[in-house]
């Protein structure tokens, strides 16, 4: 059978981590490849030459996944690609289309909190965008992340405690990811938010407690939350 | 057959305009609900309806589609599950993914256009944020918009015209609206990048003189760009 390879960056979880979780959850082995030593093909220069190869088309950015063949981007396409083959959505396209909606408003709120901190260009430094990141940090806390937060409340109690009818699946673990990176950056705003969000808390729990997420949690190949990735704890767009 | 149904606000393209375009193109009937007259059941009172429906669990925004008795929401989601069914895309699991990676890539540029006008809130007025629009646009037309360009026109280089190899396939639609709706918003900015940009060009240009889709942006069903869509044309923010 064909190896996962996984490419993104060291050193920050950033989006590659949406799709770590799948393999960490289904137990399937991957090679998180620019995680290796330099010396056996790692590093950033991992990423830098599968965005380069000049022998076949490769996508704009990272995360990337090779599979045999075929080599692809953008992590809701991976998730999606991944899924069936770990077992983590049903294979029925009702379920399907629900789990890739779900994941696909995940990364609306992803890219939203980005921007918390990057609301004027991601090439520029945070510093220099400084003043900017607070408004809308203030205003994303205040309008978008109960928007966002409340309607995954309203589908889970729908849903009997997970995103699909059906039960446990892939952006489960997304939301997982997004509730633990909300806390990460802003433990003052998400904290009082998680006080109208206890079904979206208990998911933040059930997941993490899956044996092999728990197992994945406490290991070294979780990467810490740093101030590189898309979840960034700055004080002063978090105010009391 | 179950008939389609798109709901999305009336009255600006949108991220509807780009599940349009494939049905546009593909010559299949379709209801565009909210443009039906309100006695009908149309206006944006019908995509309300549909958000607040509380005998199935509604997406949070849309475009929505519903088809039987399927009912979900994203554009690039809606445009993946449509796209076999309306021949716009190759049946293999490497074109379907290669295309799923293109849309969300366009999708991606999307977003950032819309907050080249709305940088600190979409809940704000534009007038609130003109300052920090002014500056994001900048950045946007200097560095993001040749960077994500400049990345389609490669791959069209690559894949002879085309996004996929296999040929036409729908994100060809979607990369034709993005490129429409940059030459509205942005005559002086796109203008100067179109020169570097030949293939993407001609591939916008083989797009519109496609039989149906010509037809389409000659009738009524087309509307115009105008300053409530995506795509907005603020002269502050297209300098000489």
């Amino acid at each position: 059978m064909d190896r996962y390879e996984l490419y993104y960056w060291p050193g920050l979880q950033g989006r590659g981590e949406f799709v770590r979780l799948l393999f960490e959850d289904a137990g399937v082995d991957y090679t998180d490849v620019a995680r290796l030593p330099e010396e056996e093909g790692g590093g950033a220069r991992a990423v830098v030459r599968i965005l380069k190869s000049d022998s076949r088309l490769p996508p704009l950015a990272p995360p990337v996944l090779k599979h045999g063949e075929l080599l692809f981007a953008q992590a809701a396409n991976i998730c999606h690609y991944l899924a069936p083959r770990l077992g983590l959505v049903p294979s029925d396209e009702p379920a399907r289309c629900a789990a890739l909606q779900h994941q696909l408003t995940i990364a609306d709120v992803v890219a939203e909190v980005h921007d918390t901190h990057h609301p004027i260009a991601s090439g520029l430094y945070y510093e220099d965008q400084r003043e900017e990141a607070k408004k809308r940090s203030a205003i994303f806390l205040a309008d978008r992340l109960p928007k966002f937060l409340g309607y995954f409340e309203r589908v889970l109690e729908h849903n009997g405690g997970w995103l699909l009818a059906s039960g446990f699946s892939y952006p489960d673990l997304s939301l997982f990811q997004l509730v633990e990176g909300l806390a990460y950056a802003f433990p003052k705003g998400f904290g009082r938010a998680q006080a109208t969000l206890p079904r979206v808390t208990a998911l933040r729990d059930r997941v993490a407690a899956r044996e092999r997420i728990a197992a994945y949690l406490a290991s070294e190949r979780r990467l810490p939350f740093n101030e590189t990735g898309i979840f960034r704890r700055y004080p002063e767009l978090d105010p009391s």
